[in-house]
Order: structure tokens, then C-alpha cells, then sequence
């Protein structure tokens, strides 16, 4: 038995999320369904998170077993011919057996992408969220810092979503700004459910000035979700590297 | 009576292009629902041009008389309350009554983006035209040279579209590179139908080595549509503005 590793880079706009579900189009079914034309029998697709509707990836990673006889490159193209066009894979290459792209992953980069000034605009509307207001970049770097290292994210994930543990480590977060467009860059060992999100949320609320930036800390601290602030709309949000 | 000009920016994916028809839905017909929604009542829109279907617009111009008391720029958000966020209204104002908004226009600017060195990507597809073989700018450049002036284009016209003349001139024609991004911008005081997609399908061509760049100059004398280069994609192609 194969074990193949996949990169995929999808355009979330048109998804309910990466995993497969009874009511609605999953991209993980999209890739499932591509795969059993090209192999000719199901393989279950092993993703390595699950993201939102409306979360978009350039570099999502997943593996499937099979017995396919297709060289590891060829599934690029192969897969490629069966699957929509908001659906690319980048890569595809043999693995160990023991590879699992979710329990394996040490770490993934998150990138959200505001537009500044407008309250909306429609060229590029699916990868941006438009924010009117006036925001301090310097105050909600300084707002960054305070989320570096290993913490409780408790206060920043969805009420009612059941984790093992709510500590996470987050080992990089930018904030960069060109001419209209800020991009916050944000690298974790894992996020939990809409964590990210909420991050940038509260962020927001620095750069808005309705919080400080110490107050994060208070915010870490109180593991209460209704302290921080609410989660910036999944169009912006895009999985750019996962780190094994 | 009041004339009012519009500016819109559009995204034209979803859309059978500017004109209203009777079997798809068309980018007009959306605004001047948006109009009867604001005034109460029906105003045929005049544009300044009719675009294709998948074809983007930035700075589209329009212009439709009505009754309504509401000030000019207030236009602005009652219309961007009814449309979809597909469309967007950039500036609203009175115009003197006589300004058509199709027959004064002296020019206009499109832009055609293309990705290289790739066949596709998903993020963003609906805005570029991905190819991946070479292209040699600078004879790209060369070739573009001999588009300035003004001609006779019926070899840049789709079969069978009738207009009075053929006649256009081209004002300008830059392109540029920028890492895998080429942007061709092209300054004109008029298109005949897909005349823009298939001067820059004939300038990839050049960029490909099938045609010299001064070959263009043979295309555009025989007056043969068979002899220039396919239109591009409608995706790729972008109305940037509309001069007066």
C-alpha cells in the first residue's frame, strides 16, 4: 500500500470547508471524488486541518493510501484533470506509511488579508474583508507581541468547540501594512476553532483603540471568550504552509 | 429632469456581460433594478460600452435620468444597498443633461492581466489568464509598438460584428512585468468587439516566437481576421476607466 502526500491550494468561496460533510459540497469530497477516477477505487483523504467555509489555501496538506500503480508526479496532473477549477493540486509525492498529515504537522502559517478605507468592493471580494475604520498598525503590533509563546487560548476559540487542551504555542505573528492592504501572518504548532480569527478580531479592537494593547494579556488571562473580540469574516483567511 | 453619472466597479463572472438580455442576467439589468428600488421607479441605463461576460470593470461609466429628489451622492449608497457585492457604485453626480455617457466618451483604458508559468491556480483565477509557456517581453514590446496610431483593425474584430467603421486609434499600449504577473494597459478612443483579447492574443504569439513583432504591421494591412493571433479569455480583461 502508497501512502501519498498532497499539496492542494483551493479557493474556499464556493465550499462548506475542507471536510466532507452530508448536507453541503466539501473540498475534501471534490479531491476524494478526483482521486477514485484516477485510481478507480475510494481512498478516505486524511486532511491536515479542518478549515471553514470560505477559507481559502495555498498550501493545504492531506494524504491518501492506494494501491495505484501511477507514478507520485503523474497524480499531480491526473487529479488536476478531474477537479474544479477552484481546486489545484501543487504537489504530490510518495511518503512513509507512517506519514498522517494532521497528528504529524508541527506548526502552520495562517495569513489574513484586510483592505483598508472601503466599505466594500467587488474585483477580489472572496480574499479580503473590507474595514472602514481608521486602524493604528503600530498599537496593534505592539498588541502582537502579547499573543508570542505558549498560552491558554481559552478566551479565543468558539464557545461550545471540545479540544483535549486549549494551549497552544504561536511562534510568529506580523502585521504588515502596503499602501491599503494589512496582512497579519500568523504561525502556530495549531490553532483551535476559529482562533485565528479571533485573534485578528481582537487586534482590530486595538487598532481601533477600543482596547489596549497590554490589554491582551488580561484578555489571555481570563480564558473568557466574551472578553476578547469577534472573529473577522472567513473570506480573508487563507492556510499558506503546513510545517512538518 | 436629472442626469445621473455613475461609476461602477464590477466583477464580471457572474454576469452575460453589461447589456441587458432576455436569457441571462446581465450587469444593467441589476442596476437599474438597484434604481427602481432607490427612486420607485424604471430608468434605462445608458453605458458607456458593452462589455463580455466574465469581463471586469473598474471605472465603468453610466449614466440615467430620473425624477427622484435624492441628492447625487447619496445615490452612491442607496443604489450599494440594492446591489449584489459583485457590484459596486464608486461615485454618483449630476450631469448636465446632454452627457451620454456612450456617445461623449473620447477613450477608454483596459488592462489584461496574465499569470505565467503556470497552467492554473485556484485563488484568484477569475481575474487573470494563466499561460505557461515563455514569453519574451521585450519582443512583446516591440510588437505592441506598431499597434499606436490609428488604423484600420478589421483584422482585430470578431467575425461578423458590424460597426460603421473599423477605423480606431490607439493612444497607448504599455506592458509590463512584474515577477509572474504580465499587465498589458491599453489606451484607446475606441474597441471594436473582442479587439482588445485579440491584440493581446496576437502579441503572445510574438511572445511565443510564432510571429515577428513586425509582422503585426502585415496583420493589420491585410485587414484579415484569420492572419492575427485568438482573443484571450474574457477573464483577464479589466475596463480600468472611461475618458470624457
Amino acid at each position: 500500500m502508497r501512502n501519498i502526500k498532497l499539496i492542494i491550494e483551493y479557493d474556499g468561496t464556493n465550499y462548506a470547508g475542507w471536510q466532507r460533510q452530508n448536507n453541503a459540497v466539501a473540498i475534501q469530497q471534490k479531491v476524494e471524488e478526483a482521486i477514485k477516477c484516477v485510481t478507480g477505487s475510494f481512498s478516505e483523504v486524511i486532511g491536515s486541518s479542518r478549515t471553514d467555509s470560505g477559507v481559502h489555501a495555498r498550501g493545504f496538506v492531506c494524504n491518501f493510501y492506494t494501491e495505484s500503480k501511477i507514478p507520485s508526479l503523474s497524480f499531480k496532473k491526473a487529479l488536476n484533470n478531474f477537479l474544479p477549477e477552484d481546486i489545484v493540486i501543487i504537489n504530490s509525492e510518495d511518503v512513509e506509511n507512517e506519514f498522517h498529515s494532521r497528528y504529524h504537522s508541527t506548526g502552520k502559517k495562517y495569513v489574513y488579508t484586510i483592505v483598508t478605507g472601503t466599505e466594500r468592493s467587488a474585483i477580489g471580494r472572496n480574499y479580503v474583508y473590507y474595514f472602514y475604520r481608521k486602524l493604528d498598525i503600530q498599537k496593534m503590533q505592539d498588541g502582537a507581541r502579547y499573543f508570542l509563546g505558549t498560552h491558554d487560548f481559552s478566551a479565543f476559540k468558539k464557545t461550545g468547540s471540545s479540544v483535549k487542551t486549549s494551549v497552544r504555542t504561536i511562534k510568529d505573528l506580523q502585521i504588515k501594512q502596503k499602501e491599503k492592504t494589512i496582512e497579519f501572518s500568523i504561525v502556530g504548532d495549531g490553532f483551535l476553532y476559529n482562533m485565528v480569527r479571533i485573534i485578528v478580531g481582537t487586534l482590530l479592537e486595538v487598532g481601533v483603540g477600543r482596547f489596549t494593547p497590554e490589554y491582551i494579556v488580561q484578555i489571555i488571562d481570563s480564558k473568557d471568550r466574551s472578553k476578547a473580540g469577534k472573529p473577522v469574516p472567513a473570506r480573508g483567511l487563507c492556510l499558506e504552509e503546513v510545517y512538518y
